[in-house]
């Protein structure tokens, strides 16, 4: 009777974001809703598209049998048909149904992902910044997290790449638009991995695949857009979801779809349906694979988003935390100011921050020390609202 | 660009379930529904009840915000207090709402409870006949899975349990009403178990968990109960859904309950929804953990299972087929009849069985030879069309 040792060790480092989030849970009991800034989790505060109620409430009314049973393990053919065909457009190369596993969000698909590919002691490269729970997913699978730090601009920093790069290799995982850091990378870089790449497998016999996780691909500002993978490198695989773009991250709604010009894409497919199956997942759940099948591409004003960046922006101006400006998503990714003591501690800064209602997540789970990271998806009151707050702390920090 | 070796070869051994249900689509396919007699998955043919429904609808139309985003790990605390309620009833000691974890099915609960008390090399004692998917969800998380074989009826041999037992026993794994043999473990059973447990944790200083996987515990035939655990164990686990009861297996809901009398349950609990978190499942789905708030205990009435058991059992005994008669859950266990060329061979019986539109699943992964397992959870018609194509298909062996 006991829990195991190595979970109790991964435990002790666990995720800052949670804390952070059900320490805000707490304030707002305390305080109320208005009175805490909660910029701790991406939990996105726009409701579902219309479009996304009215296929619930059709799917809810339906007099069908059997909508609710197991399906095949990657789920219905008319959901797996319709992610091809989101898939199709947003890479500009034609994929089929069968090259599509329904997941339960973009974690299950990672975490499936990773359970396919990950011999032991393999190894999974991420630029860095990236999202702190990437570390659990390929650790589950027996895997090892190499982070490659970017420029300072977070863009991909090729260098760190290539040295990172081994025999043990069995991917690249990119994240873009990222968390944390709102960067999306260039179509240039894009192609300069998948060259490095392809390059890599020459000399050692072993291609990693490049892995695009990309729960954030709508949400861009300006004229960005993200480059697509499939055309540039053809061991390629996205993992993607509904829970940012549709603000469905409870339902557990997501995807993998591999490039049917990988060689392997057949085999790769059968061992992540495997993997979907083994873990526990089983299947996507059954009624919103139905309904994000009728609503995948329901037209979404991604525009608050951008008011919102811009209105905690210039409330961090005002402020004076420096910060990078993102290109998408909807993180903030800050450097600690100094401290009158001359500190620049994350996990410090972020208790000063809380004393003062304002709960941010330390860098340091997502490998930058002296940066945190502040969700700016939460309403505008809370943002304006927050702007005092912001200038106490570091007033008094 | 690889497939794990590990996995091709787990891929290799994989289902005989879905393997033969994936074959019964294709089958339906050439002949038609009313030609085929699927056998082979435990996806229940009754549909939900009428309050799940309604609740649905409910909840679909409802105004509220934010019901479909992030909830803590564990799941909404009114779903979680509904769940104690439940297992409060279930077990006849009080539990919380704290002492609940939804997951993404018992499947997910399951591996969520593996991941959190393995460490590398434990090994999970199971009665055999057991799930098949079992294997898996152990050595998923560094487990080994350790049969244990029944008496000839099916109910546990304590003698084998023991003989099982070591050092590195993490838990004893109960399935009842079982699947694959329809075995309810007598209360007598159960109290022999802990008390065995008991006496080894004196010996060795580890007391191994017991934890009760009870999808099937709701269906019962005649005046059988399933016997409560907490109160015999307290280093006891409840892991459950409402697939089987609700018919809801698609929908992936269902939930881990951990006995409060647990010295340990406090950190238990925390490493099994950190282990919900990181393997990827992060919450049990947001809407369907409502609508079960609801309606968990929406009167079901599973009379139709009972007469579906009796209309193949009779079709088995018209065929000369010798069976395990099944007290609960809705599956039978039958003995593979000698073939005219002596072979008692599960894969070849299961071979010939789907020459005759038949399609049974074989032993072996439920840790078997020469038995064959039939889903009884399908319709009457197709069980009363079946009885032709058993007998043919008797007589050509």
């Amino acid at each position: 009777m006991s829990v195991a040792p190595q979970i109790l060790k991964a435990m002790e480092n666990s995720s800052a974001i949670r804390k952070a989030f059900e320490a805000g849970i707490k304030l707002k009991k305390e305080f109320g809703n208005d009175n805490v800034y909660d910029f701790s989790l991406g939990n996105p505060d726009l409701e579902p598209p219309v479009e996304v109620k009215k296929a619930m409430q059709k799917f809810a009314a339906s007099d069908d049998t059997g909508t609710h049973g197991y399906m095949p393990n990657p789920g219905y053919d008319f959901t797996r048909a319709a992610m091809a065909k989101k898939v199709s457009e947003e890479q500009g190369v034609s994929i089929e149904g069968k090259n599509v596993i329904m997941a339960c969000g973009a974690a299950g698909g990672l975490n499936a992902v990773f359970k396919a590919i990950l011999a032991p002691g393999d190894e999974i490269i991420v630029p860095s910044p990236f999202f702190a729970e990437y570390t659990h997913y390929c650790a589950n699978h027996g895997g090892v997290l190499v982070p490659a730090m970017t420029n300072e601009d977070f863009s991909i920093n090729i260098e760190t790449i290539k040295k990172a790069l081994s025999p043990k290799t069995a991917a690249v995982l990119i994240n873009s638009p990222n968390n944390p850091t709102g960067k999306i990378y260039s179509k240039e870089d894009i192609k300069l991995l998948a060259d490095t790449l392809t390059e890599h497998a020459k000399k050692t016999g072993r291609k990693p695949y490049i892995i695009a996780d990309e729960p954030y691909r709508a949400i861009v500002y300006g004229n960005k857009t993200v480059a697509p993978l499939f055309p540039v490198y053809d061991a390629s695989i996205v993992v993607s979801s509904f829970a940012k773009n549709l603000s469905l991250p409870g339902e557990r709604i997501g995807y993998v779809a591999v490039n049917s010009a990988c060689p392997e894409a057949e085999l790769l497919c059968s061992a992540i349906i495997f993997a979907t199956r083994v873990l526990g997942y089983v299947n996507a759940p059954a009624f919103f694979q139905r309904v994000i099948s009728e609503t995948w591409n329901a037209p979404v004003d991604f525009s608050s988003y951008l008011l919102r960046r811009n209105a905690l922006t210039k409330i961090l101006d005002d402020a004076g935390i420096h910060y990078a400006e993102p290109e998408g998503a909807f993180y903030l990714f800050c450097k600690v100011p100094k401290s009158k003591s001359g500190s620049t501690d994350e996990n410090e800064f972020c208790s000063h921050l809380e004393k003062h209602h304002i709960l941010a997540v330390p860098g340091t789970g997502f490998g930058k020390k002296e940066w945190i990271r502040l969700a700016y998806c939460v309403s505008e009151k809370t943002i304006a609202n927050s702007a005092e707050a912001f200038k106490a702390a570091v007033k008094t920090w």
